[in-house]
């Protein structure tokens, strides 16, 4: 006989979360349980409920919304909502994460005065020389992002110095907010292979001539002046790995050090 | 009589977005549209169709998974399916945002050499004696965020000098990873005035004496220590406003800049 209750993975704050692969059930016993096991939870006093209802189970998604759900977030194989039962705290459940992070390349080469720029296929604005760089993917640390998107796009190996500065701007892509960092990077070659799927054009140029280019930014120009303050005082961002004391995964530490440049 | 189609809306991508909202319809009229519709795109050879599907439409759902859409995010009062008609080239969707923002404010007494500490009410770990702090809300500046953030969990009005660093780590909330930016700020009043929701305890310390505190966890001493440095080199990350030259949007340029500490 299907259980009445759905039993779900309890949290810290008394709240309770349903997988829907785990508990998976006809359409007709998802109605009946999920009748039975609120009232049980009003009940017993739980905070949130939260329900991760993937692909195969989505007929699931309108009975929970007649029930008062509403959506958190979503990944491509699942969408997690919420109801939050307490009825007289205000909810407090905290917002997903908002903000995209990518990260641009600045690679100098110090014989030359030269950095690597290019030119983007895509884009929605008039086609500008631009840094190379990216969005860091899920789990990807700052570093890797950065030589693998220079890598990907200009065939150029690099070495990662520091961090020298970034920028936030707010109501972008899906109304999120967006980090883009400059990392400062040494050259291992020089010779260019540019990614046919995603550049037009790709080239190293004086940086003298880049604060004076056309067809540059406005923006990225004044990044860059703020950017060559860095070879007066050589003071970077750089990062140590840690462990977290308590969880024993790795934390990335960055702060303000003297570099080698 | 009913459209036959979606209009939606195109964008620069040769994509398409239909808002359940604006082309609200019954469930019948709903199905045999998207049918049609998805001939007319794929023989048009649209690239990707987005359904952003709002609470009250949310019996769509189903059809579009059945038809292969798949998640891409979520608010609350909506989620966002989408599905890639091109069959010779791989999903070049970006991802949405996996990085959650938060700041904590290192507000340091000159005079008496006295950080302000807080002992959190709900936490996973033992309590711990920590910089007060949270989370950036949505399309919220750093300087905002951790001034908001000290003055609800301590009654103390700060003024923001630079941001001093930050922590990077992976696989956190909701599988996200977490960007913890630490700022420096200098008090404008002394008085402690905790927030009683929130916080258990609320002092000022002696900053040496928290380097040795035995209720202050190892990474927080760590995070301290390249902290202090910066009273060597007095280099802070700075913050800037311009306009975005395109957009007219404001831009916070953050760089690397001598510090008035």
């Amino acid at each position: 006989m299907a259980s009445k209750y759905f039993n779900g993975h309890s949290d810290h704050y008394n709240g309770l979360t349903i997988d829907s692969n785990e508990e998976s059930c006809t359409l007709e016993v998802f109605a009946s349980r999920l009748t039975a096991s609120l009232q049980q939870w009003i009940e017993n006093k739980k905070r949130t409920i939260w329900f991760r209802v993937h692909l195969p189970q989505s007929e699931w998604i309108p009975l929970l919304v007649k029930e008062g759900f509403k959506f958190h977030h979503a990944k491509q194989e699942y969408v997690m909502l919420y109801r939050w039962l307490v009825t007289d705290e205000e909810c407090n459940i905290p917002h997903y994460a908002h903000t995209n992070l990518g990260v641009g390349g600045f690679v100098y080469n110090v014989e030359t005065e030269e950095i690597l720029l290019v030119k983007e296929k895509y884009t929605n604005h008039a086609r500008i020389w631009k840094l190379p760089g990216g969005y860091v993917e899920p789990g990807e640390n700052l570093a890797d992002a950065v030589k693998r998107e220079v890598l990907e796009e200009t065939g150029v190996q690099t070495t990662f110095k520091c961090i020298l500065g970034f920028r936030h701007v707010h109501g972008y892509s899906f109304g999120c907010s967006d980090i883009y960092m400059v990392a400062y990077l040494s050259p291992v070659n020089c010779n260019i292979k540019k990614c046919e799927r995603e550049i037009s054009e790709c080239r190293w140029m004086k940086i003298n001539d880049y604060l004076e280019h056309s067809e540059v930014s406005e923006n990225n120009k004044k990044i860059a002046k703020t950017i060559l303050e860095f070879f007066k005082h050589k003071m970077g961002i750089v990062v140590n790995q840690e462990i977290h004391f308590a969880t024993n995964k790795p934390i990335f530490i960055y702060s303000i050090s003297k570099v080698n440049a």
